[in-house]
């Protein structure tokens, strides 16, 4: 196996896994999805079909237990609302802190259990599909470039220099990530974003309002509102 | 909550936190154990014990699944033996790559639990108790400084400015680390390192070799051999 690919099913992992897929083949590449109390759980049943359209090896990964105690606004277990704003606008809120959607070290932590995972599999590379637009105005500190930097070298190092990690997408914005995908013909109908777990995407939340306006910037309208 | 302490039930792990229970007080470190599937899980006991007899908030988590498909010879899985011989030893027939008992990335994945869990419970230091001994020569390189400078420059970005890591024994040898304890009466007779999972320590395996060694460096009898 060559790479290990974090995998949500959303845009910017689906769009991640299509482009180690066309370079590996479907045989070298295997999709790693983390259930971590997320609301949108939903979002794991996308990752399955997308994983099975792709025809890739898919391990799934149960860290529900590490984020007990945490208020995060992403989780079941907290009492807070998702807010229904974009991401500018919540920020402005903060005051430049991270948003509520912020799960406390998720990227730091996903990248570590793929590291793991990954080394045991034979691979020597990590895909993740961070994004400008995430890292901005330190909504998400985990996308940012020089996170993406400190980590890599860490695996890196803590690997015996043996893994790397691929972001194809540090310093796009996820419009762009749209229009790579488009060229691959990414299956985007079958991908899940929005962070309220109802049947239908809210089109409120952050990801929902960033990925309606992805595609917009691409001439198109979202797949997932086509019904 | 201050601090967090990655705490294995060892001699090293349970000096940092004996350090951190002297710095901020036991009401303020809470200890975080790991069961990744090691054959001498007889350490949790241990480590069970020491959080008692220290009277900190123990947290223990489970991560077996991540290491399904490894073959290292510290986890119940491998068919591998655990080497009975000095890590200089071993180092020699490995060629400077990690020795066998090296589990992937294993303190990269702990630090980033911990951070994770650290910023849920309100906590801004990670205390582990990597030492140089452990870095030598590339057997453990994720106990190496770089790799130690690494990931707490990743764990700092990645959390938003927050966390930092505390590692005390960075640089200095095992033996050092025992004799930081004895100052401040660690009770090692209620420690474990043996990687073999028997009711005794083997007194062959390199982690024992290494903590006889390290308290014949400060005059005394390992006190575990003492009955």
């Amino acid at each position: 196996m060559q790479a290990l690919v974090l995998f949500s099913g959303g845009i910017d992992s689906t769009t991640c896994l299509a482009l180690a897929v066309k370079k590996y083949g479907a045989g070298e590449v295997m999709a790693l999805s983390v259930s971590y109390g997320q609301k949108h759980f939903r979002e794991l049943e996308s990752a399955e079909k997308i994983a099975a359209y792709y025809g890739v090896k898919h391990q799934k990964l149960d860290l529900q237990p590490i984020f007990v105690g945490s208020d995060c606004s992403l989780l079941t277990s907290s009492s807070k609302e998702i807010p229904k704003e974009t991401y500018s606008e919540q920020l402005k809120k903060t005051g430049g802190n991270p948003v509520t959607t912020y799960v406390p070290f998720r990227n730091g932590l996903f990248l570590s259990c793929a590291a793991s995972i990954a080394l045991s599999n034979g691979c020597s590379e990590i895909w993740y599909g961070a994004h400008g637009d995430d890292a901005a105005g330190n909504a998400y500190p985990d996308c940012s470039d020089e996170f993406n930097e400190a980590i890599g070298r860490a695996i890196y190092l803590g690997s015996g220099n043996v893994l790397h990690i691929e972001a194809p997408f540090i310093g796009k914005s996820k419009s762009q990530v749209v229009a790579e995908g488009l060229k691959i013909n990414v299956p985007y109908k079958l991908t899940w974003s929005c962070y309220e777990g109802s049947k239908k995407p809210c089109m409120l939340c952050g990801t929902c309002r960033d990925r309606i306006a992805a595609f917009k910037a691409n001439g198109l309208t979202d797949p997932i509102l086509e019904g």
